[in-house]
């Protein structure tokens, strides 16, 4: 704010945060990572109300719960709680301006991001994307301004990622035209429910919709839960699941139901419930299209995760950066004055790669944001676009979570002592990101679905042939259907086919040897797998689960190529020729670290030679040298403004 | 102790947990891994205070601090607390009592741990290995009893790893017979100091000791920070760090000293001290040499953390797994009640290497109990012997620790939601652990000093010799004196000769082949670290920074070996078929995860082929699977009696 922008990287109406200092460099690095979300980005950080960003590490659960409730409020005041989502049935949905008002209330308190999301996302999601017109307007106005706070019950104690395997019940009663709320054991049990131990008045409860004896399979219902003195209603019981590794200012807790009527136009019928004439009406015939179809509409949920999980992480990073900027361990003998901790290439090796990760990291969620507001902006689209976007989301979801709590660690670690202590945050990060890992979709089941739908994919495109004929197929169909292109399709397929014909002879910095590497892996794995799927009898258990690690594999070999593919988009999409030079550097450093970690994989099937993985090592080190230099322009372009930080010993 | 035991693998006067359940093959494991400690361990369980063993995890960090104070003193009183410290100047220590008590208390409250350790082993231990006879007898008495509680104030602000730099001065007054404790800047001030926030009326305070005007180095010096009513004595300031990222019951926190006097004697002079003449006196000429071997005397520390580590892990995995073998997550078709957690292939490569892991450290352990108590139990040692306890106990304490973070995380994700609530105690456990990483050495630190002391080790054996005569030697000496062989020399030697001829043609579990391929790894990488370093200017600081990351490496391929090798040791005094079969297939299992990891290290430097490389991942599974079956008396083995873990989701 106080610099000169260059004119060449940053728009001219670029509004900034309130007393940040950002070198030219930094900026025009933040301004390429923000990609075709800039203006609206930069536009929430200068508007994002941040005194009251981090919450007091020591209070008590229930102190963190009234802090938490206050913030909320505060954010809904200034317009950062329920953005995005239709305040009623006329409003229309912005899920990009959802998302990025999430991203930016993960630069405070994860506690209150996740109350946000719980009521805004999910509950208000649930009842905007489930429900019909009725719904919309009686219930959205309350929700998005925080009067009615809920529920979104879905895990039970005995169900978690196995949701058609629900056993809560949503029985209706044609003598009373209602439906009956139960919960038919303990395994039902609705478990880990945000505001259910003490905010929430109401649920959405999903269960077994039985109508005249028939299961139709999974649907929600708006059940009331709480009286206005907070009291249980007749029928529920809630209570308090206590003290968590994390996110100490979320009220979560149990839910039963024990007989629980509602009237029939609680149940949230956009794809189906019971009709008029009371009998069960759907637009969607096939009972399993509609269970993915009504999950499908949720998938926002995964997108803002992944994108909270990616802030959480440039937080950490921009912490244990700035830290290691300042920080002297040892000295030398030819640096008596102490040498910096950044300056010790095993410090350069925890904080580099995954700061070029989380650059890489944003770019594919920017593209995942847009693929979004693509599809539940109003627009047309396909049914595979959608099937595309839920794939993308579960397996960013899963890639981005895991790398915010790998990293965290790395970061709270390369802080030493100091990184334990609570008010420098990195332990607060740390443990309110963890769960990140479990929620909307555990990491592990999330990677096997992406899997699954490659090998869809893939089945669709091959369809029965023999193997002489995949291979064929394969030759001509790389870069086509299964590896779909996510960005830069014709760049990418350019630099491909030139490193394709003499891989070895490329530098290691080659960007078309990393884009060729990366499709490589995605294409061998994913049609090894398929030869062995196609083996396995679909209906063996033990057949199918040997193959657990390999599907494992492919799903992160294909978002590590979508991702590569972003952010040579992204680098294409940058015109100051600085920014763009630092940017190539990060990109090739994700890429061979990427191929660093799976260094055996490419020497087992020949895809590089044994002395070129050994240099591969060498040009991670003196990628990490090179940037060393523009480390604090590199962490200001992460993104998060250095007064937003909150650390106690970058004070000093 | 209601089963009978198996007489071949159980001595009769085994003494038992009152209350647990055991199976044979569990409780023959759990004495094979408990080794030449079995008959101590067994009845320190057997009769170790377990009523009030864990902390409710909703306290505040001062009803937490006053929990720990309370359940200390019960510690005390039942003879766990300052257990193997010696009462006075006449009472003779006893390291592996020590160790074994330190490892019971890692069974519960890890605060109570940790505080314990403060106390006797950190506050305790210097009084008893720096201070003499006056110091033995007049403070050792009330140090044991928890009377005197006390701090071990070496950290500073502004040196953490580099104790050799403390900024904080002890300063002889010749006029007083007196010296003053003086924190210098403000980077002197002493942090993270256990007891120091509240509970501490007495510090060891490391220091600069200034003799007429010379430095002789660091030393120790007892300052009285407290009066008897908790108020701070003249000159001496204290604080409280607040929260932490977990150890909330300990009251960590500052200390500074502005020109504190205390009387000579309060010096603790065992290694050097102002002497009745008013002058310098020390055993050691060496400064240098004065300084690592009083720090040397402090390794029972670092030995005790690896333990505590190592328990860490085994309760993490003893919660994930058991609660793996009594939850369903998806049906299959052919398995329609459900599938067992645990049988998931993906499932079982989260926890089964892990646990096999969590053993071989485990049988490392045993070895490294053995060496201190070798060294520190008052009988004769070499220097050499010295050194090499401190190179193993430096870098078990890195493995084991981040293992133990490692593994801790994995269960709680392993665990879903329910690994999440603080009630299950995952999340507990994780977030005490952390810090092991940190104190009594920052791991990567410790890392770097084992690779140094190998590079020592070499030096002495090959001198100056060229690199043709290197390769020469380095075959002649090869299991001699730089592969130091920890226990089972003969057998080794015997298994890695049969394999090194044809190591291609041996099966994949073959120990003379991981034996062979563990040693290979730690040769070469040694060798080349040698040769780099040798090509580096040591006054150089970037020649030798470059070399970071293959120090680290070498460190962990010694510490590998070192570990398979106690590992085979221990399957060898295994008397028990049963037990050993189990345990052969954990070890196979141990190693092939070892050689997995590094798999490209091995691919590279032509130690395996592509095809066998393959193979190794396959025979993860497999033994994956071949352990399954015996999950349950597998786990019973890591020792951890059932009704200890206080997981509320293990109790329904």
């Amino acid at each position: 704010m106080t610099q000169v922008m260059d004119p060449a990287t940053r728009t001219s109406n670029h509004p900034e945060v309130p007393g940040e200092q950002l070198t030219d460099l930094g900026a025009a690095l933040r301004h390429a990572l923000d990609g075709q979300w800039a203006e609206r980005r930069a536009q929430a950080r200068a508007t994002f109300p941040s005194a009251n960003l981090l919450r007091d590490p020591d209070l008590s659960y229930p102190e963190a719960r009234d802090w938490v409730l206050v913030r909320l409020r505060e954010l809904v005041d200034a317009g950062f709680g329920a953005a995005g989502v239709p305040r009623n049935a006329d409003d229309t949905a912005d899920p990009a301006a959802a998302v990025i008002a999430f991203e930016l209330l993960a630069h405070g308190d994860l506690s209150t991001l996740i109350k946000s999301g719980v009521q805004f996302g999910l509950f208000g999601g649930a009842v905007a994307n489930l429900g019909t017109r009725w719904h919309h307007d009686t219930f959205l106005p309350t929700i998005t301004s925080a009067e009615l706070l809920g529920c979104y019950a879905m895990t039970e104690l005995g169900h978690g990622s196995d949701v058609a395997g629900l056993e809560t019940t949503i029985t209706y009663i044609p003598e009373t035209d209602e439906y009956e709320v139960h919960s038919q054991t303990p395994d039902a049990t609705k478990a880990y429910i945000g505001n259910a131990a003490r905010d929430g008045s109401m649920a959405v409860v999903f269960g077994q919709l039985l109508v005249h004896g028939k299961n139709q399979g999974v649907h929600a219902v708006l059940v009331p839960i709480r009286d206005e003195n907070g009291a249980d209603l007749p029928g529920v019981s809630t209570s308090d699941h206590g003290g968590k590794g994390g996110l100490q200012g979320i009220d979560n807790g149990r839910l039963t139901f024990a007989r629980v009527r509602v009237p029939r136009q609680m149940l949230l019928n956009r794809y189906g419930g019971v009709d008029d004439t009371g009998r069960y009406a759907s637009s969607i015939d096939n009972a399993n299209r509609r269970f993915f179809t009504m999950l499908g509409t949720l998938v926002r949920g995964r997108v803002c995760i992944a994108a909270g999980g990616g802030i959480a992480a440039r937080r950490g990073l921009s912490i244990a950066t700035r830290y290691a900027l300042k920080r002297h361990q040892f000295t030398a003998p030819d640096r008596p004055g102490g040498v910096l901790l950044l300056d010790y290439l095993t410090h350069q090796r925890r904080l580099i790669p995954a700061i070029a990760r989380a650059y890489a990291i944003g770019f594919a969620q920017n593209e995942l944001t847009e693929a979004l507001a693509h599809i539940q902006g109003g627009g047309e689209h396909t049914e595979r676009e959608q099937r595309q976007l839920e794939t993308r989301a579960a397996g960013l979801k899963a890639m981005a979570t895991r790398f915010a709590n790998d990293t965290l660690q790395e970061c709270r670690e390369a802080c030493g002592g100091a990184g334990f202590m609570a008010e420098n945050r990195l332990v607060g990060l740390r443990a309110d990101a963890d769960v990140f890992a479990t929620f909307e979709g555990d990491n592990t089941v999330l990677l096997q679905l992406v899997a699954k739908a490659l090998l869809t994919d893939y089945k669709q495109v091959w369809g029965d042939m023999d193997r002489a004929g995949m291979v064929q197929a394969t030759a001509r169909m790389v870069g086509d259907t299964v590896l779909e292109r996510t960005a830069a399709n014709l760049l990418i397929d350019r630099l491909v086919g030139a490193a394709k014909r003499r891989p070895e002879e490329l530098t290691l910095v080659d960007r078309g040897w990393h884009a060729y590497l990366f499709e490589e892996r995605e294409r061998h794995s994913l049609e090894s797998l398929a030869r062995r799927m196609r083996g396995a009898n679909g209906r063996d258990f033990e057949a199918v689960n040997r193959l657990g690690a390999h599907m494992l594999f492919v799903a992160r070999a294909h978002l590590e190529r979508v991702t590569l593919e972003a952010f040579i988009a992204g680098i294409e999409a940058c015109e100051g020729p600085d920014a763009r030079r630092v940017l190539e550097r990060l990109c090739s450093l994700f890429a061979l670290d990427s191929i660093s970690t799976d260094a055996a994989w490419f020497l087992e099937h020949n895809r590089i030679s044994t002395g070129r993985a050994k240099a591969v090592d060498a040009q991670i080190d003196a990628l990490c040298g090179e940037l060393r230099p523009q480390a604090l322009e590199v962490v200001e372009g992460l993104g998060i403004p250095e007064g937003w930080l909150g650390a106690a010993f970058l004070a000093d």
